[in-house]
């Protein structure tokens, strides 16, 4: 398992067995799919690193190269990107129990957007090495996680494609 | 395994054995993680059906509830939905190698859009009882089809969201 430091600036927490219980607490229910059960969580915890980030720090850059993805478990980022005319643009605020960078570890292209802390927050990294690990040693647990992220990219893509509609000439 | 006919009006054409490797030349690459082999197409084949749908005739009406994704292997797809002021506009058109309607497999609310066939469209589908079954029995396989299904919705979030972000006040 890698166990680089992502963030040497920010605060290390070590891996995520200890926060297995906060971890399922924020994870938002799909009850049309089986749940993380503790079992899971602990087996888990292991392929996850993690960090609090001070107020202010960003977390992503647009347009760096990343290959993982953070889980907030506590605290708020601001998302930004820069339009066309290189304005930058808040496009959302994320809360504990979202994930954000998802798109990089699965895609290998450059970051969408930045990501920075509102306020001090505590972050779950799970990079694509762990994931790959994850798919060949607990395809299970694995199969759950991949649910969890299409569930939330599906939910994302509904707001997105729903605030877009509106704009799209006949 | 759940056989019922979801499309008594289209031409049925059997479980997605036969389709193993038209399935397999149009599905999008992903260099990151690990492809589709023989045998994986061989094992998902029984829980696919295939069918056949005439030049304009609906798959997917928006509103509706449904829980099964198509995935096209030939042919081509309207993707149409209402605005705010219930105008119908296209929102894209749909190639072999691209799914739809995995958002309401997955999190179970309505359907966004309405999908049509253009010309003639052989797709396979994919029920969410299906998709449960191969998690259980299957799990390294349910893993390979959500990392597409991440893959593919990741691209399309990428794409809504580059677009929408011109139009949102800085």
């Amino acid at each position: 398992m890698t166990t680089t430091n992502l963030f040497p600036e920010f605060e290390a927490l070590g891996s995520g067995g200890a926060y297995a219980d906060k971890i399922r607490e924020v994870t938002p229910h799909n009850a049309l799919f089986d749940e993380f059960n503790v079992d899971d969580l602990k087996q888990l915890g292991p392929f996850l690193q993690i960090y609090r980030a001070p107020a202010h720090q960003v977390i992503i850059a647009e347009d760096d190269k990343g290959d993982f993805m953070i889980f907030i478990i506590d605290g708020a980022v601001d998302v930004t990107k820069k339009d066309r005319s290189e304005v930058v643009k808040r496009i959302a605020v994320v809360l504990p129990g979202q994930a954000l960078g998802e798109m990089s570890m699965i895609d290998g292209e450059a970051r969408f957007a930045s990501c920075a802390a509102i306020e001090p927050t505590t972050f779950a990294v799970l990079t694509r090495p762990a994931l790959q690990e994850l798919i060949h040693h607990q395809p299970r647990l694995a199969g759950k996680i991949m649910m969890k992220l299409v569930f939330m990219l599906s939910q994302r893509l509904r707001q997105t494609s729903a605030k877009l509609v509106d704009y799209i000439e006949k």
